[in-house]
């Protein structure tokens, strides 16, 4: 059913832009909707979606947004309490996500980043999609920065940033009017603060009825005066059914690092996945891909029997790095993989900065981002996994030892 | 009044448990009841009890969940939002608890474990019994432990540890239908993170209309795949009318030891208390208490007259230790005594591991504990100390020196 | 429109008082209206003024509590959640605040005022006015204090203190129901913990409808059994229409010192301002200020034209000591100054202590502050400025040199 009070909002926007608009949370404006629903049907729309806004109740999840979106093919629940995340997604009958120990959606007000030595982010870590950054993205520890009265000075930064924990100050949804009839949720998310980050992330995910295909379209701006760092890591995790002993993931790797000692060992292999393995260290691999003529590249999961898989599809030019994190524990340690396109790698930004992947953004500058990620079922994970060969370049460098 | 949308829930389980079953929050299912109220008459059963859920309002206390249980004998005030912590019991006219200074009760979103150097935890610090723990249960500070990645790392320790500033996922309550109708509110808190803690605490508080006793019935659960530490510590305070000028502590002590340089001055006194006083430093005993032949043991804190006093009473297989602190604090400084039964002792866990006193879960395992509350009165205090004194062993150890 | 269920309130205090009082919230009765409103009609009163309570929805501002106050003359905007902190006032269509990059009002859930190495405190901060105290209101660092155990702590200040992130445990409208018809908001924030500060703010703006000037009056209470010390800074903070290049501060000094090298270096021209300037360095001065006859004196921020200026008035028994704090970066990066009468300087409390400017309260001993702040228009601010410079002592030394 469609709210009343929403009425004016679409009745007025949807002749201009050929889309309907519905705000669903704007703190410019002191709105925040408790409940929100909309259907193929309210808007006389063909197909059977529905968005729908729900509050989470009790415990560490007490006050946590939750918007459901689902269509003939999937269902997806994104959270703009916890910085716009894809906590899953069910399409096609299969779960993308995994079963994490960390399992309430926790709100951020519960979440202390700087716990746990800047491990804290892990409290809440959940998602099928969560975003790393945006002042720093990769590991905790100490970095060095020029403060506010033009002194070198250290800062603590954290696991992975603040980003996903950080609550959506503006919640739009967005129905096009026409066919292919995608339906966007935007929202704005601002890290910022007086002598720190002025950053802002207008995040979209997107998906078009009847497709088994999602996507996500970001934009970062530097809305403030000076030129200011950012760094910005798309961390997608992935369990069962996906991930199994013999699952492999795929990509057009132009060069592979390990990142640790343990992925140094186990690097001839790092392609493959084991089953669910107690005391499992994790073993994360940094690859610089290659793409087709157009700059695009392609990573998939794929599960052990070769009929089922997921992919995420980018441009280099807007994220040059991919990392692939396993860590195939035992199934209540976390029995997970990330497949992760980046700005740059997870090292702290210290290393990273020395590295020359700390990108940079003019004032007033924007940067955009769009992954399409995807289910294969059957054959078309045969047809993907060829495309994703076509990338591949003609050589490909296994560099020894970790970075450093 | 009984609330008309729980009727379903209590038909459905009511013939099943010979119990009735209301569910008041459930994270899993999305359940939250904002107000709840049920009451003897409502089930049919005699006396004059009921059981209310209140949201607290305002400041500090803003959404903190309060459920108030009264029977003909008793008020007792339980916090599903803090870790299932009793605020306070008033029981035949008296009141079991104490006046903190920390006298809100703060919503966890507002406490930060890490402020102070790892004190953070004294801002809400108020309650008749708190629990320490589960992945540590004492002072902060350093500890080191092997982390996910197999190397030895530091951690900072936080003061008695998160499980009382951690909401719970589940909060139920249970009603015998058979006499004595016990009433029992059950809870499930989860304390866990990714590369951390993987463990659930089922409490249960509950009391027998008619009686001037209270129950804690809980189970700690490692649900990691590996075996795991943990603490526990049953903070019971209290302040006058128990406390004052005169008042002792007995317990039937094997050994006793001073905790800090103060206790080591004063131990010959250890089990009777001063008169609030200006200035005073805290002492802290630790005993290990000899039991019955069931390995039953039980403390007392008895009033100055000796007309008053209110005991706990538990299993040493389960919790073989027992710290006694004295805070003789003056009355608005929080003129407050601590019993604590315990896995350990409330060192930094560093310590309490090097002296063995840090027990461990295998993956699945539960462990149980039981502690039985109860107000004397008149000639019931006397009857009740010589039980205790029927445990006493034949030798009794004041140890010399602050254990190191 | 008068809420009816506050009609009693109303009812039975008007009568003794002589003053109309509305209780908004109250934790020790568990009172929170989440709606309130009442304007001079209501009351029977001349003018038309309103009072409304107004809870923020969406973000990071979610569930904070704002009252507006709103007469012929200005309107206010009161935060209880956020320490009682005036966000802004709209007077005569100026609006008296900033631009903030930390433009949120940020709920102190989400707040950790020890991230940033103790510099968490500037991810809120946007308000006109905000008070820095209770316990400690200067640079975060070490300092050294005296524990519980009587041993000497190393204590990790935080930028500013707690009380602006403090939420009011009690709020209370009260009118004058005579002449001027004086409107008191007034709020009890408590700032205490266990081992810990035993300080109570009762805090109050006010207003008298008509006019062009607020108010505020707080007492400062130790709560504790013991001597404390306690600090308090009135972080006043002012952008366009009155800064802008060529604008002035002007207060009769005694003495001015600057507090970092670059105030040092632009020290002869301490009262000017610059046009907002890329990356700025903050220049801060350090003021003991003369007064009147009666202790009285008063700092004026005037616009580059001079006609247009706010000032602050206050007893110098009070508040001895004035800080400036010019930070003319750019628009987006916060284009602000502070006009800040304390009972010390912004150092780190070691420095203050050292240096005297620590004041103490015994057990149960208050102090109140009042502020009295105007805007001035045309002829006025040259007679505002009359009155300044009739404060001015015979000497003005400007000290060489950083303190140290």
């Amino acid at each position: 059913m469609l709210k009343l009070q929403l009425l004016p909002i679409l009745l007025l926007c949807a002749p201009a832009a050929a889309q309907h608009h519905f705000v669903l949370t704007d703190t410019a404006t002191n709105l925040h909707t408790d409940t929100f629903q909309v259907s193929a049907a309210d808007l006389g729309q063909p197909g059977d979606w529905s968005v729908q806004r729900l509050t989470l109740r009790g415990g560490k999840q007490e006050g946590v947004d939750s918007i459901v979106i689902r269509t003939d093919t999937l269902t997806a629940v994104i959270l703009p309490t916890r910085g716009m995340s894809v906590h899953h997604i069910d399409v096609a009958g299969v779960r993308v996500g995994w079963d994490s120990p960390s399992a309430d959606i926790v709100h951020p007000a519960l979440i202390n980043l700087d716990s746990r030595g800047g491990l804290g982010w892990l409290d809440g870590f959940n998602e099928a999609l969560v975003r790393c950054g945006l002042e720093y993205a990769g590991h905790p520890g100490e970095d060095e920065i020029v403060d506010n009265v033009g002194n070198i000075s250290k800062q603590q930064l954290t696991l992975h940033g603040r980003i996903g924990n950080l609550s959506a100050s503006r919640v739009e949804l967005v129905i096009d009017e026409e066919a292919p009839y995608r339906i966007r949720l935007r929202a704005t998310i601002y890290e910022r603060s007086f002598y720190g980050p002025r950053l802002q992330l207008d995040a979209e995910f997107s998906v078009v009825p009847g497709t088994r295909a999602w996507r996500i379209k970001d934009k970062v701006t530097n809305i403030g005066a000076s030129e200011q760092e950012f760094q910005l890591i798309y961390h997608g995790n992935y369990g069962p059914p996906f991930l199994g002993e013999g699952a492999r993931c795929i990509l057009p790797g132009r060069t592979v690092a390990p990142m640790n000692a343990k992925a140094e060992e186990e690097i001839a292999s790092y392609g493959t996945y084991r089953a669910p393995t107690l005391g499992f260290v994790e073993e994360v691999y940094l690859f610089e891909p290659a793409g087709d003529e157009d700059g695009r590249t392609m990573a998939m999961l794929i599960n052990p029997t070769g009929d089922l898989a997921t992919s995420v599809s980018w441009n280099l030019s807007e994220l040059p790095y991919f990392t692939l994190w396993k860590n195939t524990a035992a199934l209540k340690d976390g029995y997970v993989t990330g497949l992760e396109p980046g700005t740059g790698f997870p090292f702290n930004r210290k290393f990273e900065r020395k590295h020359g992947r700390v990108p940079k953004l003019a004032a007033g500058e924007s940067r955009s981002f769009t992954l399409d990620y995807a289910l294969h079922l059957g054959a078309e994970v045969k047809a993907a996994e060829t495309r994703i060969n076509k990338m591949r370049p003609d050589a490909f460098t296994i560099v020894k030892g970790v970075p450093k």
